[in-house]
Order: structure tokens, then C-alpha cells, then sequence
């Protein structure tokens, strides 16, 4: 008897070129274990590893306190515990113009899982959905996993990276549902002011689209705009937001994020789309019990003054990294990054001898000089760079250092 | 301009009628709020909020220090921390005549997220699946979500509810992957003896089809038959085995579970199973880092005195819980759990007055006696109910008193 399962191997895989993990673990397998120094690995934001951006006591505490109190080893309600989804609706409402409630809010497993359930259910209505160039390449591929059509439109450079309007006008039609807006931004550092958020807001409303925040870096600003949520404009047109701990408490590996229906006018009532989301969340694999157990005391007790300091840690890397990327010929920053982790970097092909595009860049430079930075092709933008500033400030200036020493050594004028 | 997300509306509910979450809710939503008794609830299978089934500590222990180490933060591979892996594959090898390595082994969010995984490896390759009846509703859920068939084969009450194995010879096709044998037996409380293991394993070898053993229950057995994982015959035939440490811990809520490749002549490398297994984690949520930094200390320093007891408590209340039902004249018992949480009861309609079904029966045992069990129709055996044993032990027997209660009020005998 021929064997039945071998037909499994006809199953498309749906592994994704353009995976940020994926090109990270490619490049590191390019170092050069020969080099005595120690890797710099720029590619990834998790800055969590480091001594510097270790969460707070206050946090570790909370969860202790919910294991320790058996009151949480259960299964979790589908949509999240009670308790968590309200003091994450409160958390968010210190921000917005109106108050959430629970019932707005569904917990999931970090932002990742909030991303696959969105995009699910709009592939499930044969939606398309418009994306931000550069972005961030989960949303293509969960898109491409679910078969949801995506279309792209343009981050501005010279505009701070704001979003370009007219491109979202031009991309819509009668089957798009939504527009991603990732702000603080991945990959770009940009944070939009509540002049721009306006702006979005006000053409989503326009063209009857709604609008997907993304705002798993939230609260990680450093610049001149304070952070906005996007929520702000809910009664504009609604909006859906999507968050998680892992970023401003620098936890990721804790698996705790949230969808939010910012709909103070309840537009959202017409259509069936909570209960699409409902019924989604009951194929995701709930946040671990304890660890919902544990959000009210996370979000409520942990001090400004953690807060500030990360930020002051990113703010000074932010600004270290924009001005040496600018000492070197070859790549240029044309922004200053404002919040989140990265900044995008423009390689010049031209003034380098022998390097073809970003992703030789890349492989050299592991190669190299044992640094990993991000090829931007694996963003949406062919010859620049993703460069994480979130670690260990003495990690950052070595490792731009030895940027430094590479374009040099493959510079045409050298 | 009209609103473009109201056609979200038309996707189509995923929610399954047929799901056990949900019909225990509306169960709950049933109980009389003036009794003064409280509600005992044998519907689902999760004792874990019972002082006598709360974890050991060893178990809280090792979350505690993984957490407080700081090293287990950061995102975790996709697949799974390495030393997870390996300590799973140790633990699982135990029990095998040949050694598991971590490429074996693959980390998933609880065994839910596994089934979800292996049902959505199945359907994109357009095969069918066979499913014992009664069974656990989850795998028709997730498999109606991808579009998955699927073919149900019979357990056998009179045979101490084995694998119908004449079934499973008539349902495969062409097109059949694989079958799901769930041992030890939710919703049935069955341990499969180590001859009846290799007799399905032989069936499946001839048919040329998988097998997917779902032992979430593994090592909860008390009867005469020690429990025999599945893999033990992974030389007759590949065996693909879903775990977690939910049950045998009593944790359901800590999220940990794994995918095992229990082939040790490696007869899937044909196949491209495992490289669509391992593509479809990275669209699955990884279980939380620091619980599976703790997984090692876990597995290995759990106690033997930790597991008997649980077993104890189980093997007492199995037989209490068979012994009582038996007396009951209207609902017959007609095999003792030997594993497990459940036991499936038959109802005798005809001899029931007022009572129309399962679902009737368990809607007035709700009302009347605040007691909630499952009926057997969502497990796939109408005028059957599935009732948990898995509570402190003064519930169940309260519990069953109401039900006995139950039957005598609402008998044609009384």
C-alpha cells in the first residue's frame, strides 16, 4: 500500500521569504566565527536581553503574585479574563477622549496573534487591505497565509515618513476594508502627530474604510509629537487597535496583547465584524491565565519613572545612531527616528565598489564586521537598511563603528 | 459614501454550535440563581481550581526562577526554546523503545494549539481525516475552520470504547492522511491496552495513513491496563503525537503543549509533513519564554508522589462516580474509566417522563439541581452525557446525589 501521507508534501509551504526571523537567523549563520570580537546584532527589536531595558520589578512581582495565588492555573475565557480586559480598557482610556470598557477589549497572545486574527477576518469577507511600504512583514504574510489581497501604499521619507494620502485614495476600491497605520513607527521611527492622525482618519471616513492601529510600540516616543493614539479619531471613523507588553515593558517573550474597538459611535454595530473577531479568537490559543492574572498590577503600578527611562535610553540611541549614520558616505538617515526601535537607512549602491544591493550589504557586513543589520527589501524598500538603536548603548556605538569601517573599505572614493 | 466594512457582516461564523466552552456557558447561564446549593459543575475538564489537584510546587518553582532570571524575555524561536525541546523528547523517551531528539519535538501553545496546527497541515493538502466518535469536539471545530473533511470511525462501548478497527478500514480513501486515536480517552475515560495500540497501528500501516495520537490525558490512568504512548509503534507506522502538561499538572492555563514526530525510521522524510508542520508554528503563537525556560526543571524534578496522588484521587472518584451512576435506574454507566477525567454515561429516555433528550435532560439538571454535565451529543453521542469525575471529592459526590435525585423525580417508574 503506497503510503497515504506522502501527498503531504504537496501541501504549499507557506513559509515566508520576507521573514524578519527568518533573514536574522540567515545572517547570523554569516558571521564569521573566526572574528574574536562579539556579534552586534541590530536586526531585531527585542531589546529585552539587555541589562539596561530589563522590565520592572513591579511587573515580575505581579506575575509571581497571580502563580503564587492559584487563583489562575484555569483555561482563560476565549476573549480574555474580566479582569484584564478592563483594566486594559482602562489603561487606554487615560489616552483617549472617551472611556472603553471591557467588552471592547479582547486579549490575545501579543501582537502577533492580534495581527493573524485581523487579517483573518478580513480575508474570510474577500476584503483586500492596504498596507504600509515600508512595514512590517508579518501582515504580508499572515495576508499571503489566509490568501487576503494586499495592496501597498507609500511611506513618505521626505515627509518624516507620514503616510502618503493620496496613494490610499488611488489603491482603494470597493473591496477594501481597512488601512493599516503602524505609528510609533516599524520600520520607519516615526511618530505622527495628532494633525496627521486627523488627516487618516478623515480619508478613511471618506473612502468607508476603517482603520487598524498598530500601536505595539505605543507610548515609545522620544521626539517632538507626543504619542497619539489613533483611537482619538474613533468617532471620526472607527478604528481597531492592536497592542501588547512587549514593547513598552520590553517582555515579548510573555505573550500578551490586545484588539480594541475604539467605536465610540458604535458604527461598527451595522456590521457583524466583533462577532467575526469573536469567534476567531476561539482558534488562537488564549494568553497564559496567570499572566492575564497579572495585567491589572502591571498596567496600574508600574511608575512613570520606568517609563521615562526607557525612553531616555532610546531617545539618546536614537539620536546616536541618526548622527553617525550621517558621518558615513555611502548611507544616509533621512529622518530622525521619534519612537519605537528602528530607523531606516538609505544605502547609496553607487558609492560602493562591490556590494549589489541591500542584501549583500548585509552578508558582507555579517561577514565582515559581525553585525547584523536588517536588508530593507524584507520591509518593502530595496536597498536601505532596518537598524534597531534599542540595545546596549556601548552594542550601538561598536556596532556603528564597524558600519562605519565597512562602508569605507568598500567605498568607490576610497 | 457607503460604509466598506459592513460587508465584513457576511463572513460566515466560525462559532461551533458543537463546542463544549460554549454550551457549559449557556449551561451555567441555566442554573437556578435561588438555589441555595451550590452549582456543581461536571461539565468540563479542568480541576485545576480544586485544592486537592492544585500543581506542585516544584512546578511553581521553576516558573519563579525563570522568570526572576531575566533570561526568558525575549521572543522564543518558533519552533521552540532548544532546551524545552530536548527536555520533552527526554521525558517523552522514557516511555519508548528508541530515544526522541529535540528535531522531534515542537512547542506549542497547549495541545489545543496542536490539534489546531495538525488539522491545518491536513487540509491544505487536501486530505480527509478520521475522527473517533465520541470524540472531543475541538478537532470538528478547527477542522470545519480550514475546511477539512472529516469521517468519523466508532468507539465501541461493549468493547471498553476501542477503536472500531472495521470502520477505519471502510472510511479510508485516497485521500485519508491520517487517523486520530485519543489515548487515554476523552470523552470515554478508556486506556488502551498495548495489544489494541498495535492492532491500530498495524490497521494504519496497512491502510498506509498516520496516525495522530492525541495524549493530552497521557499517564492519567488507574486501571488495569498501565497507559502505552502511540509512539511505542512508531516502526509500524509514523505517529505524530499531541501532549501538553495541562492535564498531568493540572495547569491547563500555563498554555505549554508539543507536536512529536514519533518516527524513528524515519519513514516521513518522503513526506514534506514536517517542513509544513514547522512553516505553519510560525503563524501560531509561541508558548510563553519564561514557562518554557521552566520546562526542563518541570519534566525532570516532578515528583512520583506528585503524579500518584493526582492518580489516586482520579482512580477513586472514576469508581465512585461508576459505581453511583449504576445505581441510578434511568442512566447506565457501561464502562468503568480506567483514565482520564470523563465518563460517558447512557441515558435511558424511554424511561424518563418529561425528559425529550440529552440536551432537555441536562437544561432542568441545570435548573433543578444546579448541577452541570455535558450532553453526549456534543461529543457526538446524542441521549449520551459526558461527566467530569476530575472535582474535590465532595462535590462529585453531592453532585451525584442531585443527579440521582434528578432521575428519580423525573422517572416513569416513580
Amino acid at each position: 500500500m503506497e503510503n497515504r501521507w506522502s501527498r503531504l508534501g504537496s501541501a504549499k509551504s507557506t513559509e515566508s521569504h520576507n521573514n524578519i526571523k527568518n533573514v536574522c537567523a540567515m545572517l547570523k549563520r554569516n558571521l564569521n566565527t573566526a572574528d574574536p570580537r562579539p556579534p552586534i546584532l541590530l536586526g531585531h527589536g527585542d531589546p529585552s536581553a539587555f541589562p539596561c531595558f530589563r522590565t520592572t520589578p513591579v511587573a515580575e512581582e505581579a506575575i509571581v503574585d497571580a502563580l503564587k495565588s492559584a487563583k489562575f492555573n484555569s483555561y482563560a475565557p476565549s476573549l480574555g479574563l474580566l479582569q484584564a480586559r478592563r483594566s486594559i480598557a482602562e489603561y487606554l482610556s487615560r489616552d483617549l477622549p472617551y472611556k472603553l470598557t471591557p467588552d471592547d477589549v479582547f486579549v490575545t497572545s501579543g501582537c502577533k496573534d492580534a495581527i493573524h486574527v485581523m487579517i483573518t477576518v478580513l480575508a474570510r469577507a474577500g476584503s483586500n487591505v492596504l498596507l504600509p511600504r515600508p512595514g512590517f512583514p508579518r501582515y504580508e504574510a499572515c495576508a499571503a497565509f489566509s490568501q487576503l489581497e494586499v495592496r501597498h501604499y507609500e511611506l513618505l521619507p521626505e515627509k518624516g515618513w507620514e503616510v502618503c494620502l493620496d496613494s490610499i485614495e488611488s489603491l482603494t476600491d470597493d473591496k477594501t476594508a481597512a488601512v493599516v497605520v503602524i505609528n510609533p513607527g516599524n520600520p520607519c521611527g516615526n511618530v505622527y502627530s495628532h494633525q496627521h492622525l486627523r488627516e487618516i482618519a478623515e480619508t478613511a471616513k471618506k473612502l468607508g474604510i476603517l482603520v487598524i492601529a498598530d500601536e505595539v510600540y505605543g507610548h515609545l516616543s522620544f521626539g517632538d509629537d507626543p504619542f497619539v493614539p489613533m483611537g482619538s479619531f474613533g468617532s471620526v471613523v472607527p478604528v481597531i487597535t492592536l497592542g501588547s507588553i512587549s514593547k513598552r515593558w520590553a517582555v515579548p517573550g510573555w505573550r500578551l496583547g490586545w484588539i480594541v474597538m475604539n467605536d465610540p459611535l458604535k458604527m461598527l454595530q451595522e456590521s457583524a465584524i466583533v462577532e467575526c473577531i469573536k469567534s476567531r479568537l476561539d482558534f488562537s490559543s488564549e494568553p497564559v491565565t496567570f499572566i492575564q492574572g497579572a495585567i491589572p498590577k502591571i498596567l496600574q503600578d508600574t511608575t512613570e519613572q520606568f517609563f521615562s527611562s526607557i525612553n531616555s535610553i532610546l531617545k539618546e540611541a536614537a539620536e546616536k545612531c541618526f548622527s553617525k549614520v550621517n558621518e558615513i558616505p555611502c548611507i544616509a538617515c533621512p529622518h530622525k527616528p521619534q519612537g519605537s526601535m528602528f530607523v531606516m537607512v538609505k544605502l547609496e549602491v553607487s558609492l560602493l565598489e562591490d556590494i549589489k544591493d541591500d542584501m549583500d550589504f548585509c552578508l558582507k557586513l555579517a561577514k565582515e564586521e559581525s553585525v547584523v543589520v536588517l536588508p530593507g527589501a524584507v520591509v518593502g524598500m530595496k536597498n536601505w537598511l532596518r537598524v534597531t538603536f534599542a540595545v546596549e548603548p556601548l552594542c550601538l556605538e561598536d556596532g556603528l563603528e564597524r558600519i562605519k569601517a565597512f562602508c569605507h573599505r568598500h567605498s568607490v572614493m576610497r
